[in-house]
């Protein structure tokens, strides 16, 4: 893409709602627009990022047997007053609004009870089962507070996946199996080694959940962790039982500040039992169905990415979700001329600056915006018909030969 | 993808509440399920359809310029309030609801507001301009009533494109792509015979807007036309003024029953002025900005596709948007094994019903799911060497080698 081609800017003032550095950078860089506190608009290169993040837990999903599917935002009070969580006084981060009909409806902040309540269309034998759905969908909480750009928003995208199985073991199996599809997730956005997977508090029935805690200075969860990291606790969780459990002692552990980028909860019959979800076994007897749900918060997930990496100058994305590779800058006629071949063959891997700002304007919107790579073609690096590649990350910079770089492309 | 990799189940019982056989026939074969009256889920077939309608759009829609980007949900009244559209006695269709901070907020019905609101910050200059920017989003509308399964629903999708331009030139000039792009979409899901650019009711600053109707027996709307089908009016324009402008007279015309796909309309200053939209042209002046808006009903036209192709047996997809193109048949086990490996090389072409089910309920699912094709292997095609083809439109078959076939994919 070529600057030119995009209505988008990069503005130089620090907006000043924002605490947390990566909103600041993410509005300056143009990649979201604030609508109102927790509401984001996501702009052409915020919406790359959310699609690429979106396609990596995907793939990872599908691998496993995950089927995709897309429910809906309005939700009809039944399913939810049945499994108690529809009055105000119970949940109280609805948003709810009136049919023009008669009728009070609510805007979804999650989606177990409408998935367990069309699951009993299709699941009624053990044959069924089991049966792995998600989502990407946009939820609705109204929180208190909205704070630090989309860590935590109003309204934001979340993939929610869902399990129903027959009996603990199989759902047992498949709850391994999505903590390794997590752990490979979290590689390739490149916050595998700084991501751990906590013990936190459980429900009716599970003593513990799981979340998947990124260390972030500006995180709103405090987790505890041993010496080589083999168990690492949240603050909920902290108490002597579980501590003797785990075999370790709290004077071993130290604390750091955390974000929660995903969760995983052996739900078992919390909503099945009361939405009366139920399946003939091969005994010929009807059970509920064992339930597990699993959320990744991707518009989080992208907000801590961005925190997660920025330095003072920027953004700074790993490659497997940048928007693009490379902050193409041209300096001078010739160099104009062979960049804007390099970006026609490639639009994608490329966003070329072709603006009529000083270059000294295109290097710091090349920090700013944190593509991975920045090329720079200018007389000097013709001179030797070459191409300066910096890493945003590392600052190491490389002189290629225009052909070579071409041909790795 | 198998049958035995999908939750979904197909049902023989008609639903009764749907009044339209596309509604029936998609809740059915199980590409959709109702959430309540005007509000569905997307199943994995169904979310196919709509992903492939999202991708024909975004092709033709990149190629002339125009960029995606994902609005909210929740509005801010204060730009609707300006443009004179928040209060429920001007729009009757909102969604509104209550932050627990306080303050009324409501459900985006479209999106000139906001998205006129943003572009104060990225348009100030005639070098700004022009700007062509649309998003695929969930739009929440509470009309009185809901019908015809996803042709008139509360909470549906629509693209919506909106160009921003410095004079009535330019701003026509792309008017005149989109009506190009528009009749390539429609070609492309195969509806372009049948789908008319009509001449609708304008506004304060247009005489006219554009609407593109199919011709469809439970369309909501009327439109007129003339022999040769060059002049195309909706009814709310049938009026002798009108007629003696585009040169037709009354008695000339002939009515038929359709459903509005898309909508064109020139909205020049409507929202730019209020929310005071404004930029310095070449001359030093400032000037508020041609808007122009246009929309096509996503879930919507997926509906009119089903609708308009359906046969008393079920569905029938164009292939452009079909799920999967083969709906895949073997009948005995080593027909069995050979459709696997088929399916295992191009799981993305097939549906492979690997169910018990008999093979006459087979074909009744093959014609209800409406593939483009259904394939079938037996001990009597393998005689042969043979698949056997079937198109689930002309109903035309043929008996290939599979070879021959295989080598085709």
């Amino acid at each position: 893409m070529k600057a030119s081609q995009t209505f988008v800017k990069t503005f130089k003032d620090i907006s000043k709602d924002e605490a947390a550095r990566s909103a600041q950078f993410l509005l300056r860089a143009g990649y979201i627009h604030k609508e109102m506190a927790g509401v984001y608009t996501y702009l052409p290169l915020g919406l790359k990022v959310i699609e690429n993040i979106k396609n990596i837990i995907r793939e990872e999903l599908n691998a496993i047997g995950c089927q995709e599917i897309s429910m809906t935002a309005l939700q009809n009070p039944e399913p939810w007053q049945k499994s108690g969580r529809w009055d105000n006084q119970d949940v109280d981060i609805w948003f709810k609004t009136e049919l023009s009909v008669g009728g009070e409806i609510g805007l979804a902040p999650t989606h177990e009870e409408p998935l367990t309540n069309m699951m009993k269309k299709y699941i009624s034998s053990y044959k069924d089962l089991p049966v792995y759905v998600y989502q990407f969908q946009t939820k609705f909480r109204n929180e208190l507070r909205a704070k630090s750009g989309i860590l935590r928003g109003r309204e934001f995208l979340m993939k929610d996946l869902y399990s129903f199985s027959a009996d603990d073991e199989t759902h047992m199996q498949f709850y391994h199996q999505v903590e390794n599809a997590y752990h490979k997730i979290f590689e390739r956005v490149n916050i595998g080694e700084s991501t751990y997977q906590t013990f936190a508090s459980g429900g009716i029935f599970s003593k513990y959940s799981h979340e998947f805690q990124t260390v972030l200075p500006i995180g709103e969860d405090t987790i505890y962790y041993n010496q080589d990291k083999s168990v690492v606790l949240n603050e909920e969780v902290l108490n002597d039982e579980v501590l003797d459990e785990l075999g370790v002692k709290k004077a071993e552990l130290k604390s750091t500040k955390a974000a929660e980028v995903a969760n995983i909860f052996t739900l078992k019959y919390k909503y099945s039992e009361p939405l009366d979800l139920n399946f003939i076994n091969q005994d010929g007897e009807r059970e509920y169905v064992t339930m597990g749900c699993y959320g990744i918060g991707v518009s989080r997930l992208m907000g801590v990415i961005a925190e997660k990496f920025a330095d003072d100058k920027g953004l700074i994305w790993p490659e497997s979700i940048a928007p693009f590779s490379y902050y193409l800058i041209a300096i001078g006629n010739e160099a104009d001329k062979i960049a804007n071949d390099i970006h026609d063959k490639h639009p994608n891997l490329f966003y070329f600056d072709d603006s009529k700002n000083r270059p000294g304007e295109k290097f710091a919107d090349a920090d700013l915006v944190g593509l991975p790579y920045r090329a720079v073609i200018s007389d000097k690096t013709l001179a030797g018909n070459k191409i300066e590649i910096t890493n945003r990350l590392t600052g190491k910079t490389d002189l290629l030969t225009i052909d070579e770089f071409v041909a790795k492309l």
